[in-house]
């Protein structure tokens, strides 16, 4: 009997089973077959949404440090999260994925199992998959739609001032985990000989390569009677999302530096790469969270009942202004966020 | 008075205006503001459709040939095709543009000129709009959500064995028209004082560059008392659709090949490039037509009521295997496509 060689993990060329043939394989393991589009309603009283994501390779992610496994789980969440803020169901989702010839079978296979893990855990089981060719790298484009009972839709108030702003948790700590990445790929990149010191980071390298999404926030809210106006998801910072909720509503807003939660490993991280946490909290990316306006009349329910809420300000009839107030009641204006990288092709 | 230089177009760097400086511009010339998401229905008695497709840049289009007015019109009825083709009205449409550093705002407005033509023409009013960055050219996703009484839906039959097989149109005058593109640019790139030669080939350049979407089929089905069973929208070539509508039903197919309609400048084109018009036809790609499954008890209502559709052969009870029958009466099996070019990067 000769021994296997484990060391080497097998890599399948696509063209062995085809494309469909992988669009087939791939369906069976959430039990659904190929279709070109997803079906969903009739249900009586319900409204519907419809989000859309598109992730580009070297743009949204690295794959030296993004294991395919977490990167199709993150980039599910990425297309119900705004589903989710706007305080819908998500109930189909369709992903095609665009390949170049570096990617095998058993590549796409685990980052399909992210995918059908983010799938299972949100009972979504109308699927549609299309599988492209890419010239360059990985490329992963999502839309998924959820539905609202309508009475709901109907009773949801427009934002007001003077409404309280509420994140679902801590902002900042996936920017300072990919920054963490991005430091040990450096050095990596200088001398192949050094191995990554992640160790003491779990927490913001977690926030970086599997944020969960907190879908449970909705039911909390009404269980309590809380109607809140809007939701948005924070994916481009704190302060991108405050400016676009003001510009939704032709409001301002006041943030409360002090009210930010900001974890403590993404301070220290930000202390030992000499960068900022507030800034990685306001404008870092990737946080994964959800901004909600909530009425003034139920702060104390709030405290008392949403523990996992923070308010960290309020809505203000100053429209289009948002500020961030410092403990020492001095105002600095949120900025919004530049592009990303483009390159100059 | 100076005299502007109108002979060098105006570049305007995206980032004069900033990110969502430009979508807000775009969004306003067809009259909506900006969103995450696209929200649609309560419309009691419907039930709901949604499309995805993703265009790569190198892959799906080339910008040498394709001006960005045309790409932005075929990119939305790309999406919008299997929307109409399952028998939906088109009703909300996502756009996501990645763009990397060598377009300017011109560029977009360009791109998006096509768009909204193909909105409007169309009546969609339920837009969202995003725009990201790129490493390497220009991404375009989209995503589009359509509607159908559910009465239709519950009325629709399975495609049983038996059933005629129509299409909406001629095939393979896109592809011949992409292969004359290509044969100016090989041209082009070997001598740039080349003027390209493109007369009397006006049918297969429209064809490839800029599609029409026959949305006027369903009407006409519905005027005749007629339900067709199913739809698919042939872009990757007539043989991927009649290999995919088997898979779907369980069922085979035989197509006839003088039923097959090519236009004649399809023809004069493959014999000019040495190529074969039938392979165009069937593999070509890019035809923008629509693949019928009708009950054989209609055909004499369609050669008199519906002569914009042609019958070419119909399904059979043989699982899996669909063929071409010759004049002769010779069966060959069709083949499925393989993967257009993935580079290895």
């Amino acid at each position: 009997m000769t021994k296997a060689n484990d060391s080497t993990p097998k890599r399948t060329p696509i063209e062995e089973i085809g494309k469909v043939g992988l669009i087939d394989r791939l369906l069976t393991t959430v039990g659904t077959s190929l279709s070109d589009t997803v079906c969903f309603g009739e249900e009586a009283g319900h409204h519907w949404i419809s989000s859309q994501k598109l992730l580009l390779e070297g743009i949204d992610f690295d794959l030296i440090y993004t294991p395919l496994k977490h990167l199709g789980y993150k980039a599910v969440l990425s297309v119900l999260g705004p589903i989710v803020a706007h305080n819908y169901t998500p109930c189909a989702l369709s992903l095609n994925i665009g390949l170049s010839k570096r990617f095998c079978i058993e590549d796409v296979e685990e980052l399909w199992s992210g995918v059908s893990a983010a799938l299972q855990e949100n009972k979504i089981t109308n699927i549609s998959l299309d599988l492209s060719s890419s010239l360059t790298g990985l490329t992963i484009s999502l839309s998924s739609q959820g539905k609202q009972k309508t009475e709901v839709f109907v009773q949801t108030p427009k934002a007001q001032s003077g409404e309280l702003l509420c994140i679902t948790g801590n902002v900042g700590a996936a920017f300072m985990g990919l920054q963490l990445l991005e430091r040990e790929k450096l050095l990596f990149n200088n001398n192949p000989e050094v191995q990554p010191q992640l160790e003491g980071y779990k927490f913001i390298l977690q926030s970086y390569l599997s944020p969960q999404l907190n879908t449970s926030v909705g039911e909390s809210f009404a269980n309590n009677d809380i109607l809140p106006s809007d939701g948005v998801f924070i994916t481009n910072g704190l302060a991108d999302a405050v400016k676009y909720l003001c510009k939704k509503s032709n409001l301002g807003a006041k943030v409360f530096l002090d009210k930010i939660p900001i974890a403590s490993q993404t301070f220290e991280m930000a202390e030992e790469l000499h960068m900022d946490a507030i800034t990685a909290a306001l404008n870092g990316g990737d946080d994964f969270q959800i901004l909600y306006t909530v009425p003034l009349s139920k702060y104390e329910t709030i405290k008392k009942e949403l523990p996992q809420l923070d308010v960290i300000g309020h809505l203000t009839s100053d429209s289009g202004y948002a500020c961030l107030v410092t403990p020492d009641g001095a105002e600095i204006e949120l900025k919004a966020q530049g592009w990303s990288e483009r390159a100059a092709d």
